[in-house]
């Protein structure tokens, strides 16, 4: 291929034949293709946008281009869920054995968190002995005798995206809605599962503030996944503020222990449930949403969806104690955070509250950056919360003093006050469905 | 600095302020900055455009990241000039030596020729012996004892651009006009000459084939220039058809040679003329044109342009026997091309032209491609001559029979005709003074 002539073409606003775009993939990944043109492309496309048919052939020159799984190779009833990222997102620590108590199959591998919003494994691997780089086999393993397991992405799939989103990482070039949805679904659709549930992160601690490129992004994995045969749903959920109330590794593990366990932040809980019951649908589980909540509610009340939690943690090596002992690490400093008058929080900033956690040691700047588990935030009063003068808003957990006080003063300047108690945000906005 | 935000800055369409830009560009030359995110950058400035005090900081940056000679350091009566380059275009053969002839100094600083429009030195290298990597002393004595050197522009002249300008040539980021008119100024601002005459192309054989660019290219080249200073002349001509009848190295010398001996196509004569004048009058030396064009024309028919061109080639260690006994290299083949049909020359591609003399070995698509000084084409009609049926329309002069006849059917491609003689076509269109 003529890669300076590929370049202009998307430079001069024109779509590419799937043949070119293929081309292009493996050239980049063979290192025929430079990361300087694979950069001035990806600038290019970012600026001058992707078709469908474009995004389609990325996608699926992207999903071939390490191991797939055949569709329904985890079973009819396997079902995928991702999500793109949001403070305090611990879903998937719910969702996953949750769906599997009731009966679903859900291999779930995610990528390293980076920036503000965290990632599944970091949150997981705060758990003591737990393991998440699982060696396919094992990782089969575990999905076959629970129902569940949560890995990281083995090595071998899908090692186009991952060179070229480390790319786009260091260019300015990752928030392209068709270079998102071909980089998540491309991911997904290497795992083989014939449902799989989105779950579109707006707002301001979102990497889609606004909700009409949340849709625009969802619309695009839902026509991706279509094409490719997959019962597809997503969720537009709220991200303006924390979703519960914790925020930091060990910290997002507790609260969703609790939840796992009927109790937690009522915002998570609900969101947990509703995310929860779209995959058992999609899955073929139930018939509609209102009887999984049902069931939702029971499994998470009568322990079974804790049980399959501990089952799953200890299949991959880490210590049950840690959870039903509560002997997770712990931050040497707590630190108060006090309201600085009465009113009602109006409004608390997701994404200064992911910022201020990042700086605590919770998060990566950089891929090869080491998380601390202990360090985190956990938020006392949030969006419609009455607060008295001098009432505690949030407790940091912290390393040390220093690093507590700038938090805590992050912290108290995410939070804005009003006279009059807001309406309540909702969580969810719309779901969309393939 | 944050390479990445700056990137992200450019991308979506922020002015960067001039410490940025600077910056940017040191860190891409220390090596801070890696290729793939200036590649980015350079899409992004490509597609978004650089606002004048933006391309003013990158041409000071550029200018500033090497050896600079003072303003006037080759004195009050030295003028530069600049062609952006064209099919035939060997005009600094001519008013190099014409304007030294005539009291100007001319330190002139040439690129390698990329491209369909081959480059001055390459032409100047068909001389046997002569030499064009002179170091800086041996430039500066030269021009000091004639008025007067060609050479290659030493790597200490601006080394960021140079590397700038390698990485555009590989990322489909060449043809922007703030990019080109900040390249190319640097390089002359870095010359320290206080008038400066540029020869923007304008149509199918040049970079800008329309005028709107081309006058917007100039004016900002101008003002870049003005802002330094410097007095800035640009002419804004014709490049449809290629300027005179030789296209190819050692053919383009000769025709050169033909002019500087008061003989050769007309066109060209004519063009170099109005290039001498300006660069004469820019420099002080002539009160108006028209009195420097007659001055040309006696220093063009009684032989001392021919004279100092001869001086100056001597000195660059070149055999002088190659001009004054037409001993330049030879092609083996030299081919006929046939007039289809009877009528008039209505167009003659100069881009059909360009590609086809390339094909035959006169031009380079790498760097590391070696010309052939001997191939070329000698057009014998040109846009308005009447031909008959079978007479011959040009010569190629090629390696071999095949590549003759390949090119052969190119350049007769390239000519169109018709039943009446058109307007001869004007040869300059405009001149901005700055």
């Amino acid at each position: 291929m003529d890669i300076v002539q590929f370049i202009a073409a998307k430079r001069d606003g024109q779509e590419h034949t799937s043949d070119a775009i293929a081309d292009f993939i493996r050239g980049y990944v063979q290192g025929s293709v430079a990361d300087y043109q694979a950069s001035a492309w990806l600038m290019a496309a970012y600026l001058k946008g992707l078709s469908p048919r474009e995004t389609l052939a990325l996608t699926e020159t992207l999903t071939h281009s390490g191991r797939t799984y055949a569709l329904g190779h985890f079973g009819a009833h396997s079902v995928d869920k991702h999500s793109t990222g949001g403070v305090g997102d611990k879903t998937s620590l719910v969702v996953v054995p949750l769906c599997a108590s009731l009966g679903a199959t859900v291999p779930k591998m995610s990528g390293r968190g980076l920036g503000f919003t965290g990632g599944t494994l970091d949150k997981l691997e705060s758990i003591p002995g737990l393991r998440t780089r699982l060696p396919a086999e094992e990782f089969e393993g575990i999905v076959q005798q629970y129902g569940a397991a949560i890995c990281a992405q083995t090595p071998d799939l899908v090692p186009a995206d991952g060179k070229l989103y480390a790319l786009r990482d260091v260019t300015a070039t990752v928030d392209s809605i068709p270079l998102i949805a071909a980089s998540v679904m491309s991911k997904k659709l290497a795992m083989g599962c014939p449902a799989i549930v989105l779950d579109v992160k707006v707002g301001s601690g979102a990497f889609m503030p606004c909700l009409d490129q949340a849709r625009a992004l969802a619309q695009m994995m839902i026509a991706l996944g279509s094409s490719a045969g997959r019962h597809m749903v997503a969720l537009l959920s709220a991200m303006d503020q924390p979703l519960g109330e914790a925020v930091g590794n060990a910290l997002e593990v507790r609260e969703a222990w609790q939840v796992l366990n009927g109790a937690g932040p009522l915002d998570f809980r609900q969101h947990c449930q509703r995310v929860a019951a779209e995959m058992l649908v999609a899955a073929g589980l139930f018939a509609d949403a209102d009887s999984a909540i049902d069931a939702c509610e029971r499994a998470l009340s009568d322990g079974s969806a804790a049980e399959r939690f501990l089952q799953i943690v200890s299949a991959q090596g880490g210590q049950v104690e840690a959870l039903t002992q509560d002997r997770l690490p712990g931050a040497s400093v707590i630190h108060e955070v006090h309201s600085p008058r009465a009113g009602y929080v109006t409004s608390l900033e997701a994404r200064a509250i992911g910022r201020a956690v990042m700086a605590l040691g919770a998060g990566r700047v950089r891929k090869e950056d080491t998380v601390d588990p202990a360090v985190g935030v956990v938020l006392h009063a949030k969006v419609g919360s009455p607060v008295e003068r001098g009432q505690t808003l949030a407790l940091v957990h912290a390393r040390d003093a220093a690093s507590a006080l700038a938090a805590g003063q992050a912290v108290a300047a995410a939070y804005t006050f009003g006279e009059s108690q807001p309406e309540t945000p909702p969580l969810i906005y719309e779901v969309l469905r393939g």
